[in-house]
């Protein structure tokens, strides 16, 4: 609903969808006002977009709310099936959560966020909740160190430029220059380790997914909790495990039709 | 691009939503005469939606070809997060899957299809390829079953009606009057087994999730490879385990909000 948009910009997809992003957590369920209100639509014109959201099968409504419907996944399976990551990686992070016993994901770098794309979650009562198409935030995580340091230095710079570097724990690097540092040294060493930077309990690794151009693609993690595992065992255990899994998925990549490896 | 649509029907809407599941595993890079030809759309028109789709953060270019980037699970991600459904069975189900040693899922009934809305995974190397988002038949799955059983007849007739019961395996239900039967059956016992009716080798028990008034809401599922499980097992030591998360999962759905409980 950007008004300087190019003469192309067909306002109204950029308005139906902003209508569905209107959806979420805290308004499962919304009226035609709610909409209206959260988007700055008018009211005639969110009942439009909303009655059109229905007719298509992305929305159902009592008469007075509106809610989502499964359908709308169908958007972001677009996306994941369109991947080969996804589909190229599971097994490794299978048999890298069998071998390390903790939950293992692959994320890739959307803005200034990690995005999950593929997880396999080990069964635990406490888990962290976490599923394809979650985003925390690149600074405070292993992965987002590691796709932050694969980036191009200008590339890094605009990303530093623009970054909030919030206090999520007491851990976190806040500072740009700590944050530098940190990536610079992950460059160097080819992993990443975040200890409780994103959480407090929370301690994970990463490594990097290098294209066939050389270029991180995408970055994979294993993620433990401080009281289960000390960081002398995640170095000298899981660590292996996680640059095998990486090199195995960056292997099958690289066979993986070319279109569908490089991009994404 | 129905032409009969209603007047408040915002066409641009539907065929900007229409371009982006034009991508998909077949199809994760499109140029604009593909993304033309795949919609129905004239070239200048599939030309607009897409370069609004990349202002948007959606698809990305290098000028030729173009594909969807990871933002476009912030829409499905809109919906997962609105239900409390995943979040509140999520726990259950990994107690389910730590107790049976196998995975476990969540359903929902979209259409004549059920569509995951929640997962847990047990770690295998040969494992199903299931994510949030992935849709099978109803007719041919023991989640679908469940959901079937659950529906009003006249929904029941509606979705019989127009239902292709295609033969996925020799096992599967492929006449009207069998699935009708197995349907009445799953009613009156409260579960469903479904032995390699969507794959051979794919064993799979399912119960109802029921909300506050009664009305069966999702489906939660085990499911096994027919070499690991006997069907004695099955129904001896994963139906009452099943059954019991079943019912957790309603208890903790009762007490959650109820707007976000009972729709959705």
């Amino acid at each position: 609903m950007d008004e300087t948009r190019g003469a192309h910009h067909v306002q109204s997809l950029d308005r139906g969808l902003a209508v569905i992003r209107a959806f979420g957590a805290d308004a499962p369920e919304l009226t035609l006002s709610d909409v209206a209100r959260t988007t700055g639509l008018t009211r005639a014109a969110a009942r439009r977009f909303l009655l059109t959201l229905a007719d298509l099968g992305y929305v159902r409504t009592d008469g007075k709310y509106f809610s989502l419907t499964a359908r709308v996944l169908e958007l972001g399976y677009a996306y994941l099936s369109s991947m080969s990551l996804p589909e190229v990686a599971t097994p490794h992070l299978e048999r890298l959560s069998a071998e390390v016993h903790e939950s293992s994901s692959v994320s890739v770098l959307e803005g200034g966020d990690i995005v999950y794309v593929a997880r396999v979650a080990v069964s635990r009562i406490m888990t962290v909740s976490i599923n394809v198409g979650t985003r925390f935030p690149a600074y405070a995580t292993s992965m987002g160190h590691v796709l932050l340091a694969g980036l191009p230095d200008d590339r890094l710079d605009e990303y530093l430029a623009q970054a909030r570097l919030d206090r999520l724990t007491s851990h976190t690097l806040t500072s740009e220059a700590a944050l530098r540092a940190e990536l610079a040294e992950v460059r160097g060493r080819g992993w990443a380790l975040v200890d409780q930077e994103l959480e407090e309990g929370l301690r994970s690794v990463a490594a990097p997914i290098r294209g066939r151009d050389g270029k991180v693609v995408a970055a994979v993690n294993v993620s433990t909790h401080a009281s289960r595992t000390s960081l002398d065992v995640v170095r000298d255990e899981m660590v292996p495990r996680l640059l095998d899994a990486a090199e195995r998925i960056e292997a099958d990549l690289a066979v993986a039709p070319p279109s569908r490896a490089t991009r994404g």
